[in-house]
C-alpha cells in the first residue's frame, strides 16, 4: 500500500474533550484535562498506535461564562501548551507536539524562541497552529478594553508569521563549529541579523538560538473564513478544517488546494485534516447508545449557554420544552448557526434537545464500529476531502483507547495508516519538505550564504 | 545534625559553565549548554546529590558581542528556560527548577500562567527568578530604540509582581470540586477577578489554571543595588548574591536579613545563596593548577572583551603584554571595576593576564580539595554569610560530576547538607512556608473566602 494515499491522524488534547459532559461519564478521569500522569500516559498510548500529533488548543483567559454554566466547565483550569509539550517531549520519542499560539497579544521573538526551543527539545517534532485571538475577555487580560477588529488581527498575524519564520532563519545549518581546538564556536558570517521594521513590530534579531530541527515548525492553521482560506493556501502545512459533512469537506479541500497552484505551491505541501468526534461500539446501535447516553450528561446551564452562542442570540428565557422559535440574523458564525436551526426543523427537536446537541459536538462524527467509522474515514480520503483527521475523543481514557485498539489496527489492515513511523520529525510524518533559509540558501562549498530575499 | 542550619545548593546550569573556555576543555562536550539528552542526565545526577534546585539565568538575545568575541561564544545558541525546564520536570521527581524571566518585555498573564503550569507539571517543583533587562540588544527584539533607565525598570517590575501573584491567587485551593453527579467543576464564588489598573498594566484575571501547587512559585532575585536589596528584602525568598569574600559576604547577608523585620518578615523567610565557582583536585595545588590549564583555554579574544566590559572602558587597543593603565570613571557596575584593577595592582597582571581572569570567572571561587572546599562553605554558613550557595561549574560534565561525587558527600557526613530529600516541594527543600492566598484567607468552613487585600 505505499503508492496509495494514507491518512494522518491528529489528536486533539486540549481540552481532552470537546464534549461539555464528557468528564461526567462514569468511566471518565473528571480532572483529565489537567492530570499530567494521565496525559503522559495518553501521549503515550497516541504514539505506540502511531499517530502524528498531540494537538493542544488554547485560550488565553477564562472564558467569561455566567457562573451557571462556568461552574460546570473541566476546561477552566488547564495546562499552558508550551510547558505542557514540553515535558511530554522528554517522555515520549516521535508523535508530534502541535502548540496553539495567538499572534494577538504576544511577542514574535518570544513565540519563535519558544518553538524553536521545543523543536530543539523533541528533535523536530513542533507544530505552530497560529491563531488570532477574537475573545474579548482575553484582550483584556492584555491591557485592551476593546478588541482589535478581524481585519487588524489578520493584517498582525501575517506580520508576525513573517518575522517568526525570518527570526528562525538567523543561523545557517552549519553555523556552529565548535572547534574547540581553534576556538571558534559559531561562524558570525553564517549568522543573520532580521533588522524587521514593519507595520506592528521591530525586530532587530538574530534569534539567540539555532534553526530549528525542521527548519522551521510545522505551519498549522484552522481558520475556514475567505481571509484565513486564502491565508492558509499561501502559508499553512496543516489546515484543520471544521467542514461537517462529506460534500462540503470536498469543496473545502478543493478550494484550498486550488489556490496553492498560482501561488507557486505543491497542493502536496498542505495536508487538510478536518476535525472529526469519534464513538466506537460493537454494533452501530451500541456506538450510537453510548452518544446518547455521553450527550445527557450534558447540563442544561451548559447547553443552553452553547446554543445561545451558537446561534448568536439568548434563548435561555423560553421554554426549554417548546420548539425553537425563529432566530433573528446576528454577528454569530452563520454557518453553525445554520446547522443548529436546520437540525431543530429536520429531527424536531425541542430547545432542551437541541441545547443538548449543541453543548455535545455538532459537527462531524463518526459513530460506529471500527469497520464503519474505517469506511467514513476511507470515503473522505479517496474522496478526496480530507489527508487525513484531527481527533475529537469522547470521554477520557476510554473514548481515546477504544479508537486506539479497535480502529487504528482496522485502517492498518486497510493499508490506511502506518504500522510504524518511518521518519523521526513531524514533518516526516506528514510528508512535508524541510524548508530552505531564506537567508542562506542551499548552495556550493563556495556559497556565501548573505542571499537575502 | 537535624538541629544545625545546613546548606541549601543550587545548581547554576544556563550556561552550564560560566567560564568563557570552558567549552574547550579536553574532557568537555563542547555543546553542553545545547545538548537536552545531556542536561536531563545532568539534571538527574544532581537530583540524586539532593541539590535544591536547577536554576536557569537568561538572555533575551544574542549579546551584541563583537564577532571576534561572538564566535568563540558557547552560549550563542541556547535552551528557553520554560521549555527546557518543563521537559527536564518530566524526566525527575524532586529537584526544584527556576526560571529566569525577566519583566521588561514580556506580559504578566502569560508569565503568570507559564509558572503556574511549570509548577503543576513539576508537583510543585518552579522557582522565578525575576530580572529586568538592561541590555540595550535585547530591547530592540521587541521594539524598544532605548533602553528603559534603572528607576523606571524597578517600577515596573515591581508592579509586575503584584499583577502575577495576584493571578496566582485567582482560584481558592478549594476551587475545583469535580462533582461529577451534580455536574459542578468549579465553584465560581472561590474565583477571584483580579481588574488591575495600575502605572504599566491593566489586567482583568482570572488566570485560567488552579493555584500553583506551592500556593506562588519560590520567588528569587539576584539584585544587589540599593533598590535591588530593598526589593528582596520585601519579596524575594532565595536571593542570589554576588558577594565576593566571606567579608562582604558577611555585610550583604546582614543587611538584607537587617531589613525584613521593620517590614514584618521573618529573616528565616529568605535564603541568601552566594554564586560560587567549585573547581575541585586531589590537592589544593592540583585544583589550583586545573584552574590554571581552564583559564589558559580563555581566548584573548573573549578575554579582552569580557575585560573591557567589567571596566566600561575599551582596553583592546592597549598593549596586551603591558601593565593597566589608569581607567576614567563610567557608568559600568563599579564593584567589577574596582575588583579588576584591584586585581592587576596586587598580582601585577599585565593586560593579557587580567583578560584571561576576566574571561574566566571573577567572583568567589572555592578551589581545592572536597574538604577545604567544605571547610569554606562551612565558615560561610555558620558566620552567617550565607544559607547556601548557587554553584557554578567549570567543565561539563566532569567539573560538576567532580563536586557531586566528593564535595557533597564531605558536606553530608558532616551534617551540613541532606541525604535524602524529605519534602516533594522547591519550598519544602528551602524551608520556606507556602503563602496564603491574599484573596481567599484560609478560614472555617462558612468563610466566605472574599477577603480582598
Amino acid at each position: 500500500m505505499t503508492a496509495s494515499r494514507q491518512l494522518h491522524l491528529g489528536a486533539f488534547m486540549r481540552p481532552v474533550s470537546i464534549h461539555t459532559g464528557a468528564w461526567r461519564h462514569p468511566d471518565a478521569v473528571p480532572d483529565a484535562n489537567f492530570n499530567f500522569p494521565l496525559l503522559r500516559r495518553l501521549a503515550q498510548r497516541l504514539e505506540a498506535a502511531c499517530f502524528d500529533a498531540f494537538f493542544m488548543a488554547d485560550h488565553l483567559g477564562v472564558l467569561n461564562l455566567p457562573p451557571q454554566a462556568l461552574k460546570r466547565s473541566h476546561t477552566v483550569t488547564s495546562f499552558e501548551p508550551f510547558t505542557l509539550l514540553s515535558a511530554l517531549a522528554g517522555a515520549t520519542e516521535r508523535i508530534g507536539l502541535v502548540a496553539t499560539a495567538s499572534t494577538s497579544f504576544e511577542e514574535p521573538f518570544h513565540v519563535a524562541r519558544r518553538f524553536a526551543s521545543l523543536d530543539h527539545l523533541s528533535g523536530g517534532r513542533a507544530g505552530w497552529n497560529i491563531v488570532t485571538t477574537a475573545n474579548p475577555d482575553s484582550a483584556l487580560n492584555f491591557g485592551y478594553e476593546e478588541q482589535p477588529d478581524h481585519a487588524a488581527r489578520y493584517r498582525r498575524a501575517r506580520e508576525f508569521y513573517d518575522v517568526v519564520t525570518g527570526l528562525w532563519d538567523s543561523f545557517a545549518d552549519d553555523a556552529f563549529i565548535r572547534d574547540a581546538g581553534e576556538g571558534i564556536y559559531v561562524d558570525p558570517d553564517r549568522m543573520h541579523v532580521l533588522d524587521h521594521r514593519g507595520e506592528h513590530f521591530r525586530v532587530r534579531g538574530p534569534l539567540n538560538i539555532a534553526r530549528p530541527v525542521q527548519g522551521w515548525p510545522v505551519i498549522v492553521q484552522a481558520g475556514s473564513s475567505e481571509p484565513g482560506r486564502q491565508l492558509a493556501a499561501e502559508t499553512a502545512e496543516v489546515v484543520f478544517a471544521a467542514e461537517a459533512t462529506l460534500e462540503s469537506g470536498r469543496r473545502f479541500y478543493a478550494d484550498v488546494k486550488g489556490r496553492m497552484p498560482a501561488l507557486g505551491r505543491d497542493p502536496d505541501g498542505l495536508k487538510i485534516l478536518p476535525a472529526a468526534f469519534v464513538v466506537v461500539g460493537d454494533s452501530v446501535e451500541d456506538a450510537r447508545e453510548k452518544r446518547r447516553r455521553l450527550d445527557a450528561l450534558v447540563h442544561y446551564d451548559s447547553g443552553i449557554h452553547s446554543l445561545s452562542g451558537m446561534l448568536g442570540h439568548d434563548v435561555s428565557g423560553y421554554d426549554p420544552d417548546g420548539p425553537l422559535p425563529p432566530i433573528p440574523d446576528t454577528n454569530a458564525s452563520k454557518s453553525g448557526r445554520e446547522r443548529m436551526v436546520t437540525l431543530a426543523r429536520d429531527e424536531n427537536l425541542s430547545i432542551r434537545q437541541l441545547a443538548a446537541r449543541a453543548g455535545s459536538y455538532g459537527g462531524l462524527a463518526f459513530v460506529g464500529t471500527a469497520e464503519t467509522i474505517a469506511d467514513e474515514m476511507e470515503r473522505w480520503l479517496t474522496e478526496p476531502a480530507c489527508d487525513g483527521f484531527n481527533l475529537m475523543f469522547p470521554h477520557i481514557p476510554g473514548g481515546l483507547e477504544e479508537f486506539v485498539d479497535r480502529v487504528i489496527p482496522e485502517l492498518q489492515r486497510r493499508g490506511l495508516f502506518r504500522r510504524r513511523y518511518e521518519g523521526t520529525t513531524l514533518r516526516e510524518h506528514l510528508g512535508l519538505p524541510r524548508p530552505g533559509n531564506r537567508f542562506f540558501p542551499a548552495s556550493g562549498p563556495d556559497g556565501t550564504g548573505t542571499g537575502a530575499v
